[in-house]
């Protein structure tokens, strides 16, 4: 991704949320990425504490906690964030403190995810004023996320999708501009339509999942149909723990070890070709074996291949890192309660 | 339940996957429990170093660093185990600790769910032999878990699945007594089938939901038709964070806080009645206020009903027990790799 950016001249702010670890944030940015998105305040801390620069909280945060907690961040570290409401200008404005450089906000706009962001032009430029007029905050520019855009499987109705955002940032854009204000950053995309998305007018890419390139994403060719340009590299190391019932093994992996919001887990190494995972219970998982090939032994170990990365993260307190042979333990950080 | 239990004249082993917790465990031991049961190794290691007794681990488990560990906590604690195969024997006996007090095994029986267990007979028969055989285990009975009858809606057809495992483990009971293997345990059953397994051939009932009572179960009638007996206790807190867009607010609960393998959350603390949620992303939910009712504000609390339990509780790292307008924090253990 790194490579291909440099060579598209578009800069990136991989995303945080599908990794929660600081040793990939560093990676990243050692490739190059401009800054590290976020989605909790907890990841930015996480990223902020391990030395990680240009930090953007990637979704609108409410509560004087979460807006004190920001602004200490801004304090020590180099962190934007994004606002779709007057009540956040306002909490954030109030929650800095003494002395401190403004904290770089941006404008999260609707660009047809209907999750957050501000749908209407006039009050996008009323709220980007709102930010400009305060001496605590600092209008940066705006952020439209085509959520919706990212899991279609056909290239020309996600082309569709992305273009439709892209046309309503660019009017967002446009109207800031006619007022003065100018977008310093147009921060969005996904890995679902980042090649779309770098025609503009985005000038950063919050790409996610590609560095564990999850299977749902796979299934998703691009636009020239020579298919991902990313290898899967999320896996969840499993034991078989019964064998009684011919055609069938049992694992040790569950609900509580894999995401069961993405497709049923197809890619399973250890396992003859053919064979299929399905769940069964929070701590097991039931792999057919297709006729006429062997089954995995008992205490066997398969990888059962991540259809959903982010929440499947999110189930594990560390990664087990394989690079040549050789395995180094990473930690995963700020899950809930952390 | 521990209430109704005494009253029935039955022994209770509640499954701690449904909590991870030991403060919780001990108020279950403290009401009355025998004992509690355990899916993972970890979560025995949690409750025994917790001083919590009576611990049955309800899941084979392979592997020697498995087996040791089983063996450390037979050691120092009050721990059963269940087999379903001659390697999971052959590895606990060589497991053991030169002195230590045999462990007590139980055959997991396949009695209908196909995950685990054996399901023929003499199998059964040989393995609790082989079991009997070793000085270093202690044959204690049989364990039947019929996961496939627990949320069957249809009361009769909930019954009769039940009524099938139940037909299995007797026969399992009756070839073993036939041998001279007597089983002073027999276990299994769950929140959607304990009043039906008290009948037996049950001495003791694994039930693990109820104490939360997820919103699945909760639409389970019981043979009454009276409905369930047990209030749901377990809530997300979550923060409304968007409030654009007319008919809907945006909460920061999403894939990464409440498990999505139950049906969607509908007991939603703080939004109108006839409110809906439905996920959209790792970390946000959308509510749908039906029209005419007030959204909650910019900055709300709701509370969101967990509609899946055990998986939910996986997501967290800690219950925050609200009793009488008093609040304690319990800490949430035995998650991957903790």
């Amino acid at each position: 991704m790194a490579a291909w950016a440099r060579q598209t001249r578009i800069a990136l702010r991989p995303h945080a949320k599908t990794h929660k670890s600081a040793q990939i944030a560093r990676l990243q940015e050692n490739a190059g990425a401009r800054g590290i998105a976020c989605a909790t305040v907890a990841e930015a801390e996480l990223l902020a504490s391990a030395g990680i620069g240009g930090l953007l909280l990637t979704a609108p945060q409410m509560g004087d906690g979460k807006f004190a907690r920001i602004a200490k961040i801004n304090s020590a570290h180099d962190i934007a964030v994004v606002v779709d409401h007057i009540a956040q200008v306002d909490g954030l404005a109030a929650s800095s403190r003494a002395g401190d450089k403004p904290l770089p906000v941006l404008v999260d706009v609707d660009v047809g995810h209907s999750r957050t962001g501000v749908a209407d032009l006039g009050e996008g430029v009323r709220l980007a004023q709102s930010i400009a007029a305060s001496d605590k905050l600092k209008f940066v520019g705006i952020q439209g996320f085509a959520g919706h855009a990212q899991h279609i499987p056909r290239p020309d109705e996600r082309n569709s999708a992305a273009d439709n955002a892209a046309d309503i940032l660019r009017r967002f854009a446009k109207a800031l501009t006619e007022v003065g204000l100018d977008c310093e950053l147009i921060s969005g995309s996904g890995t679902g339509t980042y090649r779309r998305d770098a025609a503009g007018p985005y000038n950063e890419l919050q790409v996610g999942s590609y560095v564990f390139m999850d299977s749902d994403y796979a299934r998703i060719v691009d636009e020239s149909g020579a298919g991902p340009c990313f290898e899967p590299s999320l896996f969840v190391l499993a034991t078989v723990v019964s064998v009684n019932i011919p055609g069938q093994v049992t694992v040790d992996a569950g609900s509580k070890a894999l995401a069961t919001n993405g497709p049923p887990p197809c890619n399973l190494v250890g396992a003859p070709k053919g064979s299929s995972y399905r769940f069964a219970g929070d701590e097991h998982g039931i792999v057919g074996i297709p006729a006429g090939h062997k089954a995995p032994a008992l205490g066997d170990r398969l990888l059962i291949g991540a259809t959903h990365c982010d929440p499947t993260v999110n189930l594990h307190a560390c990664y087990h890192v394989i690079d040549a042979g050789q395995a180094q333990t990473w930690s995963i950080g700020a899950r809930y309660g952390e």
